[in-house]
């Protein structure tokens, strides 16, 4: 009973007095003004969207949220993260239901990393709520108990193609919101007072993510566009802009402005850079170990390095071995269940800020679920790391289904992606280390198979930096390989060397960049012959990628093996040989190469 | 109360007497003994999932579904779609919850376009319904009322990474199933005669789709690996399977088998073979029409000529133009709101046993979301046929991320996919009459801004045969375009005619495959000398798949011209301009060329 009281009296002290909501009021009307003008002047946009959600704005810019306005990256602000268009907040659009998900990644990082005060707020659309992203978010805020995360739901119920009873919306958007565990709320966006009410209401709430479902109205405050079908998308008409725009001015009563309260500084200073492993590789060479295991090895040293190295995985930790690290720093490990795009979207949220150097891991086939979430991180030059395992026919028997063979295809056409394919256990440990420090998103391939140790631990490792594996003046061909070709190409090596044939051996080491000094020097070496071997469909690969480097050099010729055809199950020997990328076919294809 | 009473009667006549309980008891056993044996002598798979289901299995095919054991494709039999793995199904696996989806499409088919009485049932794993395309499903099979579906969440509890209290389990995905607008039952696994009577419960459930949440046990019937951790994915011991089977055998009874129901025959015959329009391309060469535009046309026109063309589109039907065919066949029209995963899904369904002719349509972009199933689709042999609108910078004010610029590079690594780039109207209504004919999956990309008609409504397209727009005796050098670049290339050859430079110009019309042939003699033609032009990133673009085409003939050059960094928002044409896919940057390419 005091307990309820000393609650009531809290919320009344919280209650805005009369005069501030009348200035939230009117900031909400200078909103949409903006919004207004904004798009009439580039004539194109979503002004009527934006009038939907100016009151949720203002309240939240200048009631609720707590952060510097001269610093906005500051580390104890709160977050916003914005998932729906508006215009008149200049960031990348045409997140489809990833805000949440990253909403969640910085929630957790202020949870459960920093341990902070700062909260998280996540603005999305109804529309953009039906993406599953969002429900694979919803479902992970609750598991989490992220109470410092808030969800607003702007229910104004037009998507681009027409309408859903407005009451039904709401209804269905409040009972998915509470099965999926969240503390839900249900309030009129047009009122200003309610908002900050369940906003407060929102930050006393434990254990609970906290979901507003805010009935809006599209074009609010915009005479007939209110509410009306067939606007969206659409700026609006210029001979009316001016007269709605005197009409909402004739609402303004006060030329007040309010200050957003500061934020509470205690998270924690980090260091993130220049991060290094505090011992070379421990591996001898020809020890025989899977580089996806070597892998989850290195994310366990580089986690004793940096206490910031934070690992994420889709429940395949048993399989790409990042329960080695899980083991180790359990408190720095986020299972994201069986929901890759959300796995992603958290990765970007958690390296948010620069506050964890984030690796995110499942198996590589799984990764083209999150291409989205992959593209629009590489749009917002994220540093996350990701890791895919069971690359290729060398899987075995796991099917085609799961055998990545278009995960290079896909990551190479992320902007400034650095795509490393590791050989073994040593080139795999040096991956890791060289990703965490790297500027912009990471790939690392991994392999199923264990590969035998080729490097020692003193071998030097740079991003665009090929290894030479084999040479001698009499090479004929240049074989580039990487990952488990490598193995191939240096057999070849060996049988054909036999036959006086010498072939020059490169270990590619990453794929993005790639080191075409040492590729075109070899082939000028080989009388510009190459030979490319990936365990990859010929599309978007490696051949491709060697033949676009070398394109301006009319002299130099490249024949690709790849796997061309939907490969079965099997062993992986068995595999590599059937689909054309082992030893034997490379042997073949140098000797056809030499006759031509 | 006598409707109650009817009602009673009846569900007492459905129950199934004590010996068939004992039959469909035996059943499980011996799956499990099956999944036992059939793990063990691959030494690879998920005999303990396997096991979790068998009572499902046995109730569902031999009691509750209605098929022709001799003919599985019978188009009026019920389907079952499995998105989880069992050792005794031999079906492509790896479906991370894309199997609701697909049997939303085939419910959906069921329901609305052959109106029949076959039913659609669905057994899907916990583990796997944490992906949120799932959801996706729940939400479209709610909307549209899809109540010949039942979707089976099998709540084993143990995924591959640990375990979640079972009874919490339970309880939330009843809740959310509900939430989703479900009819929900909770039934023990192991009670034969439960799972027989609601299944039935379902069949009689007007307007909701039924969501039965079975709780099982993994490993069910095998003393110590029966609900325990860490034994997912492992087979079992060899040398405790035998005495395993022995103790399942000592449980079974009789050696009676049971024959499923036969199925009612009222699915109407359908015609998807040799589609053709009833007339020519209604465009003068001169017109000015978006390929967008063009491809809603001729979606409506196909539509026309067969009543089994389907149109799906995820929220985007006004940009896509698809809105056309919804006018003119809103029956055969499926909204699939911002839900790129579910849309690909049901269209996999619709297409499925040759029923429809499936179309789905939105922005190229948003189809990366949807590569997964887009990769699965492919490797089912799939003939949905897939359009993405927007490609490229020529979109102009978007923004990148609206941008496609790395769809051709997916579709490219999808196994047999056809890639249409139509560049004009006529082309565009041939590539759609072309898709709905041809085997395996179509890719239709399609541009935004209007472009000129160039070919005449007499012009005869074939996958894989490009058109050679411009050529004479003098041509130096071969310029291949396709979609906007056409036009570029059309340009620069105009311009460099006056300078008394001649290039030829290659329309590719499909992408995949190459017009290998044409590519080749071409370039003979023009002294080995191909100059590539697309709206797209370098990377699995077209410059990858001429110069992959043409690797062998030594004598060819290819340069290739394509957007290579992170495009701005602007004007369509100077966005060509600034990302050096312009007229004027192809005139440059080709005196350089012709320089070196």
């Amino acid at each position: 009973m005091a307990d309820a009281e000393a609650r009531a009296k809290l919320r009344e002290e919280a209650r805005p007095d009369r005069g501030t909501l009348q200035v939230l009021q009117d900031m909400a009307s200078r909103l949409r003004i903006h919004s207004i003008r904004a798009t009439c002047s580039t004539s194109s946009g979503h002004p009527i969207s934006c009038s939907s959600s100016a009151e949720i704005m203002s309240v939240l810019f200048f009631y609720i949220m707590r952060y510097k306005q001269s610093d906005p990256g500051n580390p104890d602000n709160d977050r916003f993260v914005l998932a729906k268009r508006l215009s008149f907040v200049d960031v990348a659009t045409g997140w489809l239901g990833q805000g949440l998900g990253v909403a969640c990644g910085m929630a957790y990082t202020g949870k459960y990393f920093d341990r902070a005060s700062y909260r998280v707020f996540c603005l999305m659309s109804d529309g953009e709520s039906s993406e599953g992203s969002v429900w694979e978010a919803m479902a992970f805020a609750s598991y989490y108990s992220l109470d410092n995360l808030v969800a607003i739901f702007d229910v104004n119920r037009l998507g681009h193609s027409g309408a859903l009873h407005a009451e039904h919306c709401i209804d269905i958007y409040q009972r998915r919101c509470e099965a999926f565990g969240w503390n839900t709320y249900v309030v009129d966006g047009r009122d200003v007072e309610a908002l900050c009410q369940v906003f407060w209401q929102a930050s006393q709430v434990k254990h609970k993510a906290t979901a507003v479902v805010v009935k809006t109205f599209k074009g609010r405050g915009t005479p007939s566009i209110e509410d009306a079908e067939s606007w969206h998308g659409k700026p609006m008409p210029r001979e009316r802009a001016d007269a709605i725009i005197k009409l909402i001015e004739s609402q303004i009563e006060t030329s007040r402005n309010l200050d957003p309260q500061l934020p509470i500084e205690d998270s924690p200073e980090v260091n993130i850079t220049d991060v290094r492993m505090t011992s070379p590789p421990d591996y001898r060479v020809g020890d025989k170990i899977a580089t996806r295991k070597a892998c989850g090895l290195a994310l366990a040293k580089l986690g004793y390095a940096n206490n910031r190295v934070v690992v994420l995985d889709g429940d395949t930790k048993y399989s790409t071995f990042s329960e080695i690290f899980n083991k180790k720093y359990p408190e720095r490990f986020i299972e994201c269940f069986m929901a890759e795009q959300n796995m992603v979207s958290v990765a970007l949220g958690c390296a948010s800020r620069g506050r964890t150097i984030a690796f995110a891991s499942t198996f590589a086939a799984f990764l083209t679920r999150a291409f989205d979430h992959i593209r629009i991180g590489g749009l917002s030059e994220s540093n996350i790391n990701i890791i895919g395992s069971h690359c290729g026919v060398s899987v075995g028997d796991n099917g085609a289904s799961q055998m990545a063979l278009e995960d290079i295809a896909m990551f190479r056409t992320i902007p400034k992606c650095t795509i490393f394919y590791p050989t073994d256990a040593v080139s795999t440990e040096h991956a890791v280390a060289l990703a965490a420090n790297a500027k912009g998103m990471c790939f690392i391939r991994t392999t199923r198979p264990e590969t035998m140790v080729i490097y020692t631990p003193q071998e030097r490792f740079e991003i665009g930096q090929a290894k030479v594996l084999r040479h001698c003046v009499s090479d004929k061909v240049t074989v580039i390989g990487a990952g488990i070709t490598v193995y191939e190409a240096l057999a070849a090596a060996d049988e054909l060397s036999k036959q006086d044939i010498f072939i020059r051996v490169i270990d590619l080491f990453t794929i993005k960049p790639l080191d075409v000094a040492t590729i075109i020097s070899s082939a000028k070496a080989t009388e510009g012959r190459i030979i490319t071997v990936e365990d990859h469909y010929p599309q978007g690969g490696i051949g491709e990628a060697v033949r676009a480097a070398v394109s301006m050099d009319p002299d130099i010729q490249v024949h690709s093996l790849a796997v061309s055809v939907v490969p079965q199950s099997g062993k992986s020997e068995e595999l590599l040989d059937m689909y054309r990328i082992s030893a034997r076919h490379i042997i073949v294809a140098v000797k056809c190469m030499l006759l031509n």
